[in-house]
């Protein structure tokens, strides 16, 4: 079985956490991770399309085998979701525009994948991110919560795995 | 005061329009108008780049100078508004991409620029728009909105004869 290149996405539109996770069989390696920052000062079309143009210079930079992006949680704050969905639907277009297969997974599926309790916070979470991939150093909570999505994709296998399990 | 080429959308992950309208001092005309169809069978990251392929491409095509997209309206449900975010998120992102100066009207603000009634339904924002720009022909809902949007900014002078006044 040949290693799996796996980014991971936080979307956001102040700022949008990007890590890169390397699963090598049971063998997990950082290799990267950043929070990409559009300036608050421009107007949201600009805004939007400095998170589409820094996901796409990471994944070219990079060059990942498969993407992996939290499902935005939808609580009843309709604003917050229109606001987060803009976002992040420029992650998933920039990653589908380059041929990734993107995954998704539900918040609670990350926070039991990487804790091992759906109900962990995010203090939990980039604890464990930390702790899993002692090489990663300092991690910001965006890049962590991206790095977790990262690391909650190689647990479940990935794309390439699951279809070589059929 | 030199010809402004306006391009309209109305954002949507199912369909959608987008039309463009000329605004020369108070005469308007009908250039063009489509919609983006995404393949509902595709994974959502697919069908968000082809929203943003649709409208790069209508872009690159008409090379219109400014872009207008309706102000989503954000209800209770937090849901929709997500889904909708998403589709808005990629449609900005694509116009900002190429220097386009992108407008955001309300709802109201569109149906009382077009109609004259910020209370005014689709149909009778359909019904104008067609009016309008006789020679647009038949027109289907999605993007008689889109033309709407267009208008409304034509309306409302556009970027550069707003920087002309001032």
């Amino acid at each position: 079985m040949s290693a799996i290149l796996i980014l991971g996405v936080d979307p956001g539109l102040n700022r949008c956490g990007w890590g890169l996770v390397l699963s090598n069989g049971a063998r997990l390696s950082h290799v990267a991770h950043g929070v990409i920052k559009p300036s608050p000062q421009q107007q949201l079309a600009s805004r939007l399309h400095d998170v589409f143009e820094g996901v796409s210079a990471v994944i070219a930079q990079y060059n990942p085998h498969e993407a992996a992006v939290e499902e935005t949680f939808v609580n009843s704050n309709a604003r917050a979701a229109l606001a987060l969905g803009q976002a992040r639907g420029v992650a998933l277009a920039a990653a589908a525009r380059t041929g990734l297969p993107v995954a998704e997974y539900a918040p609670t599926t990350i926070k039991k994948a990487v804790v091992g309790a759906g109900g962990a916070d995010k203090t939990q979470v980039a604890f464990m991110v930390r702790r899993l991939l002692p090489t990663a150093g300092d991690v910001s909570a965006d890049a962590a919560d991206a790095l977790g999505v990262a690391l909650c994709h190689a647990a479940h296998g990935g794309f390439r795995r699951r279809a070589e399990a059929l």
